[in-house]
């Protein structure tokens, strides 16, 4: 008889690192909390890449000082970059990309083979894959998007990457979404652009791009009661993964979209981005 | 009946790499050919502790920027510290060992919590255990070692540490062993220090600390028809296992040691001194 003896080890195994892994990192301060290490190396393996993600854990006021550091390491591929370094980020790339650069934060940098640090933003394309993974495809659909931070101009700028026909923007401070309609405007001249009203009616797609819904006691981000039973609501918050706004589109009759189809294609974009 | 599927891995697994998983280096150029890697993420997993190791490559032209970085990175403890930048390290540590800077070079860096870098050298303490792991202790035999670089410098500062009670140097270039000898005199004023030549007849411990026998055609370090039945001889070369020197001193009737026990040793010796 054969006595099987296996470590106390984690389900997902990883690969050995050996000296020729290539060495991908997630820059945020703290580290303690980010979820996506594992995640990326479960991709790495499963498409036969030798390449690893392990926590930078850098404060903001050493960021200048570290990543010049990336420029010079020549094992490194790139990192995801998240709180509190998205936006700080920008100003360190050699490089961004458009819709980083419109978003003013980038949560993703690539190493090119000469040093040259690479920013991108793929929050907002992560949330379009998302729809488009449960089968929502948004080119010729008409928007309604609520919200004037990072989330909502990123997903406003994949929205209209993505071809949609018609967005309307809202938020209770109607100047921040006056930028953000005259920064889409600049980007796509031909996108039907609108400044909305707390009523989403009149739409067939219908996001929360604000933090409301994270606390119990935050209120609703648009008015529910206009909801009518072909309109798709979606989310970008992931916790709780039920808010109170996808509870009163359920009982609608509307069609549902969870905040973390976000994340779950954002894994994949970022591993495509990252060469893996 | 149920299929058991495995994924392709590598036999040696480590454990999932999380937020909290501290981060080692290995700092070389290029690192292609690193070893220790697989070795310390085994000696993490078996002693529990949630760290990992992976290659740093920076050309030695980076070295000081890099370097400056380590400082700065929270979620790092420590690194290996291999060819080309054991000796260079040394002038940017904030800290050094006294086998160390007697050598002029270290081999291991450690990040202290508040950021300092500590460099120390484990070669000679490395070969001393690893001989010690074969039941040889050094403490009160006379020993004789060939060489003046810097694996000769570890071994001969760690033969004094461990209570050697003889040493004598030799080497073709007389004046590098006289500084050597001068060296180790001034730390162990004590110490029974003598310059030999070619012949290492009256000595119990005879160590090869020079490159020769690493290369088919180099000729012997020293004079083996001196060499007597009740003599230990042991290499510091690595590849190949058997060199001409303990070809010869089988032959002789020596008990011989190899040069890989240094290595089987330090890699414990590391990981002590990385936190692990």
């Amino acid at each position: 008889m054969s006595i099987m003896q296996e470590p106390k080890i984690a389900d997902v195994k990883i690969a050995e690192i050996t000296g020729r892994t290539r060495v991908l990192g997630i820059l945020a301060h703290p580290t303690e909390h980010v979820k996506a290490p594992p995640g990326i190396n479960r991709i790495a393996m499963m498409r036969g890449k030798d390449a690893v993600m392990v926590p930078f854990n850098v404060a903001p006021g050493d960021l200048d000082t570290f990543v010049a550091s990336l420029r010079v390491l020549k094992s490194f591929d790139g990192a995801i970059v998240t709180v509190p370094h998205k936006q700080a980020i920008i100003r360190l790339c050699d490089e961004v990309s458009p819709q980083a650069l419109a978003v003013g934060a980038a949560n993703v940098l690539r190493r090119e083979a000469d040093g040259r640090l690479v920013g991108h933003q793929l929050d907002g394309i992560g949330f379009v894959e998302g729809l488009r993974g449960q089968g929502i495809d948004v080119s010729g659909r008409s928007a309604y998007l609520v919200g004037a931070g990072g989330a909502a101009n990123a997903v406003a700028f994949a929205l209209a990457e993505a071809g949609i026909a018609r967005l309307t923007l809202a938020n209770r401070t109607v100047e921040k979404i006056e930028a953000l309609a005259a920064k889409l405007k600049e980007t796509y001249p031909s996108l039907d652009i609108a400044i909305g009203t707390a009523d989403p009616a009149g739409h067939d797609l219908l996001i929360n791009g604000t933090t409301l819904g994270m606390s119990a006691s935050d209120p609703l981000p648009f008015d529910v009661s206009r909801l009518k039973a072909d309109m798709i609501v979606a989310e970008v918050i992931m916790e709780p993964e039920m808010t109170p706004l996808l509870k009163a589109a359920r009982e609608a009759g509307c069609r549902i979209h969870l905040g973390r189809h976000m994340l779950d294609h954002q894994l994949q974009l970022m591993a495509n981005f990252l060469g893996l």
